[in-house]
Parts: structure tokens; sequence; C-alpha cells
């Protein structure tokens, strides 16, 4: 069985290449827009009352898919579902944005982590009651606690 | 141009019918199984070290994909983007579960809010230095405020 996703728009965004991608939303402050096409603008009705945003899009500048992988932030080896890297199966990135305001087709985003051209496949509103939890186990990225916000070489992995 | 996704694997489920599926994970403490492809069990090593996961899926059983609904919790129109419903482009799914465990290629989770037989098609573990928010404007849904958590019939939109 194999699923087909068609993209809602796009990302327009300051970062071009990976070594001044910010690793992960938490970092960033940096502003940016999701342009929707305008066969799905009827879509974002109602989205501006919404402080934050999920954003599902398309990694479409990963190589390929491995299931083992040796993340940016740590130097042992990890199944890929066990981290947020974006050389992954099915290549799915997930971001938090705050949505800053809505003009016609254009979102406009702060709290980029994506590249510059990345399709988009996916908006939902950020709930804190479905969405908000305090984890007590982060696995091997409590090792990594300090890096997280000083690293900015490559994407977080 | 067309995105080509590809299940990592199904969720088990105790739930068959809409009329019985909580509103968003918030509501449940229900337990599931996600069972992981022998072609992709490498990429869960080190995941039993997470507490909470996100989980993408397909909402296999929609009908349609309609750009503006009128959600279960409230009686407006709105924008499909600014709701959770599974009628949605794409049919994407977003549920962030409990990590009780690990057997083989069984993914034992609580919070269960996903159909049986759904297709999985993304894990990534849950760090709230990224995915926790407090958004201070959530829309058409404040107004549903006081519903979430009593509604048990049709999942959330």
């Amino acid at each position: 069985m194999s699923i087909n996703i068609n993209p809602i728009g796009i990302v327009r965004s300051p970062y071009i290449h990976s070594d001044n991608t910010p690793l992960q939303q938490g970092n960033s402050n940096i502003e940016g827009e999701i342009l929707i096409s305008d066969e799905y603008k009827e879509g974002i009705e109602g989205l501006d009352n919404f402080s934050h945003l999920i954003v599902l899009y398309h990694f479409h500048r990963t190589q390929n898919e491995p299931l083992r992988i040796k993340p940016v932030l740590n130097n042992r080896i990890h199944g890929v579902f066990a981290s947020r890297q974006a050389n992954r199966p099915n290549r799915i990135g997930f971001s938090v944005v705050r949505l800053l305001g809505v003009e016609n087709n254009r979102l406009r985003i702060s709290g980029m982590d994506i590249f510059d051209g990345t399709p988009v496949i996916d908006i939902k509103p950020y709930v804190a009651k479905f969405d908000s939890f305090t984890p007590d186990k982060t696995g091997w990225l409590i090792e990594s606690d300090e890096l997280i916000g000083k690293v900015d070489e490559g994407r977080f992995v």
C-alpha cells in the first residue's frame, strides 16, 4: 500500500543552506512565510485566531532514508525513529511555529527551522490540552541537553 | 508534484467505530500497540528510552477532503486547517502517545485516539523543549473548551 500526498503550499524562509539552519524551532525567532496554494486557500479560514500551528512538511532535500543514524548532537548510533533527523523513511518534517498574521494566502510565522522551498503537506492548530506534555524520559537527547540551542551547524538530528 | 508515502507499521487499538473513539489523546488512557513492519524494525532502536512519542498516521477511513468543515465541537463553519478533523487534504493524523514498552517490533502505547488498522507513517520522540508550547490564542476551540473531554461521539474536529 502506498499513499499519495499533494503539497498544500510552500515555505519561504531565510534558510537556504543547512549550516545556518537552527536545530528545531525552539532555538529560533526567525520569521518566514507559508504560502498556501490557491486551491487550498479556503482551508485556512479562521486560522488567524490561533497563535501556534503544527506544520507538517516534506524534507525535500534529503538524499536517503537510513534506519540507523548517528545524530549531530550525539556520537552513538540510534534508530532513526528515536531521532528527529530529516533523512528518514517518508521524509516528513514536524514543527510547531508561531503564527504572526495572515494576509490573503500568506501565513507569516516565526520560530522557523525549515528550509526555503519546503513543500507543506498539512497545517493543524496547536492546542495545549492535546499537544503539550512533560516527558519523563527523553532518551539519548538528555545527554545532549546542554548542546541544544548552541549547535548551529547542520539540522538537529 | 506528488509525494509517495509508505506505511512503516500499523495501529492495534480497541477503537473500531467512531462512536467510541475519544476526541484526541488528552481524553484517553486506553492502551494499544503500534506494530512496526519487519523492514523498518531497525529504526526503533533506542526508542524505549523515550516516554512520549509523536505518531503520524494516515486517516485511512476518511471519505473526502473538504476545505471548509463544521466541527463536532462547534456549530460554525471553519477552514479545515483550523481544525483537527480527519477529513482533510492528505489525511494525515497527528497524536502524542505515551510509550509503555517495546517488545520486539511492538510498541505498547497509551493515550490512544486512533482507529484499529490505521497505517503509521512516522514516529518521532516528543521533546518538551521543541514541542511543548502555551498558546495564547486557540481560536474557536476556546468556545468549546468545556466540551473537550466530555464529548465522546465522533472524532474530535
